[in-house]
């Protein structure tokens, strides 16, 4: 690591409220910032000579102080007492320069997996020290400015007048210079399984009411508030990306649309009584990030979310591995299998029912014959480990009742031999894949946590699919609130002890701290595969997820369906998958995660070998990641080197307008011939037409070679291996 | 066990709305039931020819079903959806008998601990089965009726249209017959140490702002809102007695007055989103009690809320022990020494924080020299166990920060040798006691639970005090509710796995749960003797204590102050104990408890050694108890045998009038003869004139003899030896 310090120390008065100005390290960014006439905090962020951030203020609203914990004076004078708690609740005006600090930071760290095997982290950091004279207390800001967008946080420092103090909204603003072009989910506290919606700026809210659809659990934030990480795009062809990095001990953050001021301000979710944090000097915020870039492709290609993240707090990560599995759960999502055993009772209780009485209700997909069957699947084709759903006690009630005691996470149904099978995968070099849904009941799972974790290294296990669908158990708490993303990350470093990689789904959006927990290997936080069970995913959705969700880390996606009309092989289900077969493929290049699922039923691989075999061949962690092309709602074509390995894979996925690609080979080692097989849509293919049409050829390609009208149909895709 | 059934299956039909009748084995107590015209449940209680209560309803308001989760048919029909919706909310109506049974019980028990060795548990019991046509659902009401009470429970049998539901409001009534006196404290949702209040019925409301005083911690359930266990009596001299009994998975009750009616309403303690509780069918509400007699004394001796709780839970019980103890305590209570160990820093961090490296303040309390001194004192008198508080890391931010990680509960302090202390103690035949401060911050110390439990059984620790000072972390969520409520027998079900009796303070107040849990030793769950620091308890505090806080279980109250003014020993603390010294022994007998503090400091011991042997004599488990004299606010006169041992003890504690008692000695075996050692009040003592003043006389008496004369000054008492 190379880390230059050049430190600032000017005196306040001399600063005045004279701005100060922070430059990237190409230059082509720049960002100033100030104090206003009334004290606040203000800041800007330009490209070139556009402006991405008008001056926007800076600041925190405490929630106010109770009386009863101040002085004798202030409590028995009424008056006094209003006027302290109100100037004490003021963290947003009043400040002024104490000093700043100027440095700069070029280094190369490795992930653990990832888009690339190493990673330059390079910016110039700006530090201001802020007083605030009426209350005698201090706050600093850290602006770090890399080429590919800004971020910056606030920092507390130990102090006698800032100790302990609860957040009553953070108050980050970021002003938009136009009426961009914006794709956004509404916000809300307790669901990201909404579709994304496409709209100007000054559209959010007339467009709200159609963007919050019903989901198992919802709390709109309101009327103008959309989540991060939010992508918009600007008439004179910037694109601008607003998330956050290292959301720790800390409540995830939604943005508020204010259209008089063409402003978004920060929104942080609530806890059960309405706070919005409690927190301890010293200590920080996390990143508020702003990346920003004429190229659609740099968006995808920035590092900005993971280096604002602190290194991993895991020493030895040899047990950590990149995996593609397979799983007992598409038949479930679609209805033709049941993750309960019994429908013979009215409900049941941990510990009370006896399911080897109970009558079985014939359906259940955790059944060991079953699984043997997938297991036996994934030996043979190079899957790592085998997801199974529905293998433990308690699904008959697991949704919807405020259950606290709804699961134990070590109690197998009848007819799932939990050590037979755990013993019969490893004979055949696999491993079953843990499923912990909690009901998002919290402290039930807690309580079960060490004993769960202890029984998946007894038999075995070494990663977790977790579940928090449905309402928060204590009722009232939020899935994105400070407690709740506490919880999360407890879980992952109890994990982390056990040598366990966890898979989070419905926990919050990830926001870079795979870096630290690199066994935090997946999150859903986002509509997956399974909508495509429930209606189906809006076409252009796997061309936004990159610029949005993925900003913040990798999605268990969960892609590779094969069969499109789920009527085929699901009675009563009439849901169409909006995408073609080769699409499917491509996704498992554009959606980058170090856990892949071969979502469909083995049954439907075993019909179409040839395409399963790009499945079969795509690697899941990467030497190098080429954006080649990039469209927000329309395409993304993405090539990627395997890690430690010459071979390269290619996806591509287009929305309803489909893509047509030229693509140069010149990435490839020069002078070596490959051959690269290309998995494309049929003639005419689309995701309404045909959708399971596709097309193999192979030719032997160089560095030289260029592929040439590479098509995609609507909803379609490409995939290339080049081996 | 003896219990006879008389099973009375009688058709709905025939039954109609004719009255139900149970009479208690005595005959004295009659109850009536029956379902009234819109079918609500109504049950009446009278004592011989008194009606205790009037005609009253029972049933429960339910939380309105999500529309989402109802039936396509309604869900698509709104106006249908919303009818349903609202009937299926209604438990309170359209009921009728669909049978009934009969039974009764007389059996005797041995509780572990307690004021008898052997309980007799007698009732006749009614189990009512009522059907609700309109929503093909049933419910029971189980009447059992005790010679000296009532109690009854709501049964919700497993059934296809009442599986999961929540409840809105608990709707039971107990309508009274006259403007009663009674001893109340103010309803609230997170304490009950406010100062008891005496007024008629009808003055409740106009006394309540005089009855809330400030505390750590507090939400007024309401303008009439009143706390069980409620001790009335009536003009015509019933004393009557509500509470309940076996509050387990359910939120603890108030009582809500409304004078029009002169009808008393269950308030359950919400959860933070206004829930009063989330139930599965087959479950019970916990018993509601109704004590009642026309002497004072009979209430004392009332065991209906043991006999309605389960039998023992725990199999192996013989490390359970009552326990007297010293402790490390009152001096920090009184503000002589301190619970943190340094003032030199602005906040802690566990883990991050250096103890080693910070300025200890000089006045910590824990230190190994002094806890040595404790343990040497305990040996030589006899007293089993050693209580030291602020031993460990964190009590520098302990309160008032909603401080999820507050403390560790395994890390000492630097000055505080566990390993040390522990080996010294044991060496000497006496233990230390455990003592776990959560500062309410309930995922922190279920999260270090067993961590905490293993180093306990680790140094030899058997017991431990729990703390809940403050608001409930997650804020919002309330002491008393539900969720708490299951916290609390958690950590006892965890604590008996590893062998640890409990003594909770703050938690809710017991309903005899000790029973089913016998390591569940104590609670406070009212204001103790800490309050006499604070500025004193109501010289009749521990007079109404008796009939009120204890009738659910004992508490952990922490008599024997030897020095009444405070300000001789600690500077600055203005506070007089309200009580005489002689009042202070007196309460070892008075209230009731298997875990017994001596909780002076040991120098005000040794200064007074001869009225400290009654300390070191009076034993805290019973073979039986006599309610000699009593009087709610006025006196309470008890004598008791030790367990095992030819030796009595009595005590008096007095109000502001004083008491004089003659007690005749039949109780004590004929023909033999013992001494009787009388500590009392010296001439003219009071508690404010010369509190600390007493008399020691000893004489020999047999069962012939009486005791005449005994005097008690204004909030003073005697305690009497003999052997």
């Amino acid at each position: 690591m190379k880390r230059a310090f050049i430190i600032a120390s000017v005196l306040a008065f001399a600063l005045g409220t004279s701005a100060q100005r922070l430059s990237s390290p190409d230059g082509r960014l720049t960002m100033e910032f100030s104090v206003d006439a009334s004290g606040r905090p203000t800041y800007s962020l330009s490209y070139s000579d556009k402006m991405v951030v008008a001056p926007s203020h800076l600041g925190y609203q405490l929630k106010p102080e109770d009386p009863s914990k101040m002085t004798d004076f202030e409590w028995k004078t009424p008056a006094a007492a209003q006027d302290a708690v109100a100037q004490r609740a003021d963290l947003l005006t009043g400040f002024s320069i104490l000093g700043t600090e100027v440095s700069s930071c070029d280094e190369v760290w490795t992930p653990v997996w990832g888009e690339e095997s190493s990673i330059r982290n390079h910016y110039n950091e700006l530090l201001v020290h802020l007083g605030q004279a009426k209350n005698d207390r201090c706050m600093d800001i850290r602006f770090r400015l890399f080429d590919d967008g800004l971020g910056f946080r606030y920092e507390f420092p130990d102090q006698k007048n800032l100790t302990y103090f609860t957040i009553k909204e953070e108050v980050s603003e970021f002003t938009m210079t136009g009426d961009h072009t914006a794709w956004w989910i509404a916000g809300d506290y307790d669901t990201q399984e909404y579709e994304w919606q496409t709209t100007r700026l000054s559209q959010i809210d007339e467009q709200m009411p159609k963007a919050i659809a019903p989901n198992s659990s919802q709390t709109p934030a309101g009327p103008a508030s959309v989540q991060t990480s939010l992508q918009m795009k600007s008439d004179d062809g910037l694109y601008i990306n607003l998330h956050e990095a290292a959301c720790i001990n800390y409540a995830t953050m939604h943005l508020d649309y204010d259209e008089s001021r063409r402003c978004f301000t920060s929104h942080l979710t609530p806890s059960a009584s309405g706070d919005k944090g409690d927190l301890q000097t010293p200590t920080t915020s996390p990143w508020r990030t702003i990346i920003v870039s004429d190229k659609a492709t740099d968006i995808l290609a920035s590092r900005m979310t993971l280096n604002l993240n602190e290194p991993s707090k895991i020493t030895d990560t040899s047990w950590i591995h990149p995996t593609k599995y397979i799983g007992v759960w598409w038949e479930m999502i679609t209805g033709k299998s049941t993750w309960c055993y019994t429908d013979a009772v009215a409900s049941v209780k941990l510990g009370v029912t006896d399911y080897e009485k109970v009558e079985p209700n014939g359906r259940h997909g955790a059944t060991t014959e079953h699984v043997k069957e997938y297991i036996d699947f994934a030996a043979e084709h190079g899957f790592s480990e085998v997801l199974v759903e529905g293998w433990n006690v308690g699904w008959e009630d697991w949704f919807g009742h405020q259950k606290d005691y709804v699961f134990d996470f070590v109690t197998p149904y009848p007819d799932f031999n939990l050590k037979y099978l755990n013993d019969y995968a490893h004979s055949k070099g696999v491993r079953l894949m843990m499923h912990h849904e909690t009901s998002a009941s919290i402290r039930n799972y807690e309580r079960h946590l060490e004993q769960a974790y202890t029984l998946m290294n007894e038999y075995g296990y070494d990663a977790v699919k977790q579940g928090y669908v449905g309402d928060i158990c204590p009722r009232g708490e939020h899935h994105y609130s400070q407690w709740l993303n506490n919880h999360y990350l407890y879980t992952i470093e109890e994990a982390a002890k056990h040598h366990i990689m966890v898979n989070a789904h419905e926990a919050t959006r990830p926001t870079g701290i795979c870096r630290t927990w690199p066994n935090w290997v997946g999150n859903e936080s986002a509509r997956g595969t399974e909508y495509e069970s429930f209606g189906g995913n809006p076409v252009n959705h796997t061309t936004i997820l990159p610029f949005t969700r993925l900003i913040g880390g990798p999605m268990d996606y969960t892609p590779g369906i094969f069969v499109m009309d789920l009527s085929k092989w699901v009675p009563g289900n009439t849901s169409k998958v909006r995408s073609t077969l080769a699409r499917q493929l491509a996704l498992y290049v554009t959606l980058y995660s170090p856990l892949q699922m071969a979502a469909d039923i083995i049954e439907h691989y075993k019909e179409k070998m040839d395409a399963f075999q790009f499945i079969k061949d795509v690697p899941c962690d990467w030497d190098k990641s080429l954006y080649l092309e990039a469209e927000p709602g329309e395409y993304v074509v993405i090539a990627r080197k395997a890690k430690g390995a010459d071979e390269w894979y290619i996806g591509c996925s287009a929305a309803e307008c489909g893509h047509t690609s030229t693509i140069h080979l010149d990435f490839l080692t020069p002078g070596k011939t490959y051959t690269a097989t290309i998995y494309a849509d049929a003639k005419g293919t689309a995701w309404d037409n045909n959708p399971e049409g596709y097309v193999i050829t192979t030719q032997k390609v160089t560095s030289k070679s260029v592929l040439k009208k590479l098509v995609a149909g609507a909803g379609g895709g490409f995939a290339i291996s080049i081996k």
